[in-house]
């Protein structure tokens, strides 16, 4: 991991851009840590860059509450090479949305678990090295992004110790399955009247889930719309899970 | 409103229990107050007596931030006089139940709709005596017990200006339509593995209201496993509502 900017936000928060390999990140500090913070991996639906202005919200949250809180650029999004198989995937996705089909299983398949499979150790490298920095210590919980990587790393990433997930992408059926595994608290936010989701895929994700301490907070507002007191709970729950 | 007995809890909660007519009451107010304080009326499924733990726990929360709580007993239920007609309805829903048959929506409207038809005016009554107080200034919030009478109160009690409701017991199909009409913000509990509930049927009726503001907490711990957190975050609801 190699560091590539630094600059200190109005709140005295330290943002530092790094690159993992060829992948970009972002990680963000306390203005002085005197022991080694727990961490939030804050996690987005491709395009880091489009995505700052939230991300940096949510990643304020998490420092003010005491956590370092750090995101990658997904694979085939941002500044990051193009995946011909992606694109192909987004655009026949997008086609069947515009012509009101409903979007087959095959689609969501093509589009989410290549995904899935190559972001997830991406993540994995990534808390290899924000471990290793002496201002980090764990434990590490995940947020939001595309719930199909926060299902996979809840599964298979030990050190993953608590999950906000946000119910707002397709979630191709296997995944299901992966859900009956996930032992870990879970917090899932469920934009109520998200009309790019499938709220009743999102329910029966939520069932699935094996955590004995699972919560569903159900909003209204669409997909963009989080109400500021659901962040602020799903912060709540990091702080009961990881503080 | 006759007070009939008072107390001061070892926080110093000042309880006093009241009647209403031959309705009893109790009303929980801050050890001292200095400005009219809003109301929280807290529902329950009937027999105060035997609810009367969860409900002082519940009723300190309010009183511990800012709020006075009050309840009165339902219809039928505690010292009240029985009624034959709700007896009957409750021993045909034990005994579907107990038969593991679908419970008919027959003994649903018999059971609840005249529980109803005959509490709410009751909870208005209340309503009345209690914001004649001094101490007590609203705005007024309902929260829990019958999620039947909370809908009915959210739509004829303009007084009523949030909710909690908990979605644990049978709705009528009439409700669905009531619930429409219900303008003012609402924070649902459902306990999703709740045996006795019938989690499609909440589901239905958190979709059918009306409401801009309304949020849906679904969690495990089955009917009385309402998680500590959960009912902070309902707290919070009032706190943001009637605060």
């Amino acid at each position: 991991m190699q560091f590539i900017s630094e600059q200190r936000l109005d709140d005295g928060v330290l943002e530092r851009e790094f690159t993992l390999g060829d992948i970009p990140g972002i990680l963000w500090t306390p203005a002085s840590v005197s022991v080694p913070a727990p961490l939030v991996l804050i996690g987005h639906p491709g395009g880091m860059r489009r995505m700052y202005p939230r991300l940096v919200g949510r990643a304020r949250q998490s420092v003010a509450d005491g956590f370092a809180a750090a995101t990658i650029e997904l694979p085939g999004s941002g500044d990051r090479p193009r995946s011909a198989a992606l694109d192909q995937a987004r655009a026949d996705l997008r086609g069947a949305l515009e012509a009101g089909e409903p979007v087959g299983d095959e689609i969501v398949d093509r589009l989410v678990l290549p995904l899935v499979d190559t972001a997830v150790p991406e993540w994995q490298a990534a808390l290899d090295a924000l471990l290793a920095l002496p201002e980090i210590g764990g434990p590490v919980g995940y947020s939001g992004g595309v719930i199909s990587i926060g299902v996979r790393l809840a599964v298979v990433e030990p050190r993953v110790s608590a999950a906000v997930l946000f119910a707002g992408s397709f979630v191709p059926r296997v995944m299901f399955e992966e859900a009956r595994r996930v032992t870990i608290p879970l917090h899932v936010l469920l934009q109520w009247d998200d009309e790019g989701n499938d709220r009743q895929a999102a329910l029966d994700l939520f069932d699935a889930f094996g955590s004995k301490e699972k919560t569903l907070h159900a909003n209204m507002g669409g997909h963009t719309g989080v109400p500021q007191f659901a962040g602020e709970a799903a912060a709540r729950f990091f702080t009961r899970h990881l503080g």
